[in-house]
């Protein structure tokens, strides 16, 4: 049994469930199909230019305070991107290649810490060749380069986008279990596993 | 030690709060402070002159899907109210008179069934009245209803609504703590109570 994870790589709240999703489905007996994809388009669809915590700075203000006190319980480490959110489509296009390759776990994961702990911006192809090097050998970042960039993994994302719009996901992270059922947010992952082992 | 709640009576999330946080926070040694306000000034503040569920479908749809799977889990009713969101000026008031006279608890969770579980319009003025009559004593309701209707009342609610934006708060539920710490959403109660026994 596979829990959909679908997260955009400039969403705050989906670096708390990257960094804890893949222990807590492997406690439950499920794993995770990571699913990158775009929210700049989704937000466009709601007549939004940029992040709902730019256009509303009294709410974004709040997810700032939230997330500072959920990673200090966590231990992990928090700094909001300059600018905010980042420019995630380099990124979200190497997640797909890994996530078609088997390494979507960890690449997410040291993009995430990049991003928001320790304040490297995801949108420099440098600081993604290195998290690339840092997990693959000597020689792949270069493949994983061209195939980022290949129309391939450029329409894959563009499909995963749109099947999300399709789905009714307005947000990230959104979980989806086997049978359809969609729970948004950091704050419901562990309803979505017990919804899996029903 | 005494947590704020702040809550708008057409607020569906905090529905499921006011269900559970007296007994959470006795558990905890911690008192609630009932704040009624109205989410109407804080939305037109935003640009929005209805609930962002109406404006933004996708989330409106996730939203009762949301409620549904938490009541169902927890044993509580819900249905959508018709129309969405109530009116919740009146019932509003009757909270802020019974919040000052030590029955907000009884009230509210009343007034929140009748709303949420079986259908009826807390705009009306006789459900309300009911719902009143239910708690207190014969001849009471009466006396409820002139005191919500008072300059008194009246002035103290939107003190409370202004306050609210003061502070920063932009929905509901949020819980205040007494060091200023907020916390939005019926999935953060735990998170707040937390916080007060630090």
């Amino acid at each position: 049994m596979q829990l959909e994870f679908w997260f955009d790589p400039a969403s705050t709240y989906a670096y708390l469930t990257a960094m804890r999703i893949e222990s807590l489905a492997a406690d439950a007996g499920i794993g995770v199909d990571w699913r990158p994809f775009l929210l700049g388009p989704v937000f466009q669809a709601q007549g939004w230019n940029t992040s709902p915590f730019n256009l509303y700075p009294a709410k974004g203000r709040y997810m700032v305070r939230d997330i500072e006190r959920i990673t200090a319980e966590r231990g992990l480490g928090f700094r909001l991107p300059d600018p905010f959110p980042a420019y995630s489509l380099h990124a979200a296009r190497i997640a797909t290649v890994a996530g078609e390759a088997g390494w979507a776990g960890p690449f997410v994961r040291s993009m995430f810490i990049a991003e928001f702990d320790e304040g490297r911006d995801i949108a420099d192809g440098a600081v993604l060749r290195n998290l690339v090097a840092a997990i693959l050998e000597a020689g792949h970042p270069d493949a994983v380069a061209a195939a980022a960039t290949s129309d391939a993994t450029k329409a894959l994302l563009r499909q995963r986008t749109e099947q999300a719009q399709a789905y009714g996901i307005f947000g990230a992270p959104t979980l989806r279990t086997p049978d359809g059922e969609m729970f948004w947010g950091d704050d419901r992952l562990e309803a979505a596993l017990r919804w899996c082992r029903r």
